[in-house]
């Protein structure tokens, strides 16, 4: 067994030189990069295993945590929150689970496997449903804060969203600002909360500006499926003579189906029509006008998520969204 | 400090049944689900920190897995492969560090911090470029294996990537038992190595089955910026009398731009011309028609390479992609 001695003779530097290096002291304490370098390659070369972990361990904050990734698939969003709360954990000298389950059964297992090993906190992206009195309960139980992503539950956990309403605000504002005064909104069906949230936010906007909406200019329905009924919606929408100008969409997936249906209906994207997206997936940028959007920190809600979890705490954050100005809006004609 | 026995005697079972339980032993020495959860549940509420981490540390088992993303921006696919690598190495006992380096010098620190800490193994997305020389001299010096993803590195080191050969086959045996004989081929410009490969790939296809292929119908250059060359390539590609029936597409951001650039020409898609794609990003499901593509499983590509790195290996495993039939592509009328 390599001891840090060893490592220290072998390296020409004193114990408490390895020591600082290795539990990452190094730059607080003035030691040279050459120095910090010297010592994590000997310690590596040797395979002397005073690794994070155990100095963690014994100083008793060997730190687990947990993220709980939505069933049914894991979208772009999600794991680039993932990916970034990970980085973020380690950080603070913290390791990240993932746990992906099917199924309610392969859930329970999971937690409590997870539970059983004392983590530091629960992430969990978004809403809970039929797992969520489970999680709460056993959570409550174990002492376990639990965060939520892209969700707000009323008791007992954090939550860290982006801030949806002032995301609509940034994409009405962008669209008055370049001259837009007829605004249609395009997102999912009613009781879908994004959807719900978005199209509330979007009618206030309107409203603060003293913009007309009529309802015909607001689609809540199906917008994947193909022909269902977005693309009639569409026809019917710009076949008026007093048509929008401009469409503020629900998310990106969703802009991509209006940009395909105008483009069927011959109308020119900017020219006649602009489109705003919400969310920034990277695909975006291939759309032809590439789309503008709003941006949603995926990688910030992750980051905050950790630091909030590791607080322990029972706050809401709002993360602010960010107007991504491509080529899909203009001034109208 | 809580010791198991304490569990033990709290819980009203064995030291052993505990022991086993909090090891992971209990479905394999048959120790009941309700008894599992009593015993998990009870370490956890009395905060009983023998943990995963702990135990391999013991055995001198505790192992870290470290995957370095790209620079620049870290694209759904990598993320994808990242998520499913960190699950894999759970199920392995190891951690998986999450590396997003900005610069060399930012990298070579990570690096150095992470090879201290006796990894089992590193991942690394993607062609090392101008890190590659100092990744490999140092995990050489450490001693530790080195798996690429999605790149193959000659000396000393693993490599997990699809079989894009075998990915472009299906897609041209897909196009061809549609009846499609006139088929082109849009990809990035020469010197690309995905590029390279899948034009390659499908000339020989093309090859095979007899089928013709004209210079004009193969595109190699620059994909994504608008105004760029590929939009006026297809306008002179349609015009033609004889022209494709199908467009096979070296990715499906390149899917898209071509979709576009087809509808914008009056070109209905499939009853005129068939697209697929390759890759199957998660936005395909929200192109119209639905993006008919080469699925990449990318969660496959994590979990192998984990599995690689941990045999020590240095072998090169070439992971077998899937085609996915949507909307986009039908026999020529």
């Amino acid at each position: 067994m390599v001891t840090l001695k060893d490592v220290a003779k072998a390296a020409g530097v004193s114990c408490s030189t390895v020591s600082a290096v290795l539990g990452n002291r190094a730059e607080k304490l003035g030691i040279k990069p050459e120095t910090r370098k010297l010592v994590q390659r000997t310690a590596a070369r040797m395979r002397y295993r005073r690794n994070a972990i155990a100095a963690q361990m014994k100083s008793g904050q060997a730190n687990t945590l947990a993220m709980i990734l939505p069933e049914g698939g894991t979208p772009e969003f999600v794991m680039r929150a993932a990916t970034a709360a990970t980085v973020e954990a380690e950080k603070h000298g913290c390791f990240m689970k993932i746990i992906a389950a099917n199924g309610k059964e392969d859930f329970i297992t999971r937690l409590d496997s997870v539970l059983s090993q004392c983590p530091a906190a629960l992430l969990h992206w978004g809403k809970a449903g039929e797992r969520g009195d489970y999680l709460m309960s056993a959570a409550r139980e174990c002492g376990v804060p639990v965060v939520f992503l892209d969700f707000s539950e009323t008791i007992g956990s954090g939550s860290v969203r982006t801030d949806d309403r002032a995301g609509i605000a940034q994409a009405v504002e962008h669209l008055y600002a370049l001259g837009h005064r007829r605004i249609a909104h395009v997102t999912t069906f009613k009781g879908e909360r994004f959807g719900d949230e978005r199209a509330e936010a979007f009618l206030a906007e309107m409203a603060k500006r003293s913009l007309p909406v009529k309802t015909e200019w607001i689609y809540r329905d199906e917008c994947f499926r193909s022909g269902g009924p977005l693309v009639p919606f569409l026809e019917r929408l710009f076949s008026e003579p007093d048509r929008p100008t401009a469409v503020s969409c629900g998310n990106d997936l969703i802009a991509l189906r209006v940009m395909t249906a105008l483009e069927r209906q011959g109308i020119r994207m900017p020219e006649e029509v602009s489109v705003i997206g919400y969310s920034d997936l990277s695909f975006g940028v291939a759309c032809e006008p590439e789309l503008t959007t709003i941006h949603q920190p995926f990688d910030r809600m992750g980051e905050t998520a950790v630091k909030l979890a590791l607080d322990g705490g029972e706050r809401e954050v709002l993360i602010p969204t960010e107007l991504v100005v491509r080529g899909s809006t203009a001034s109208p004609c």
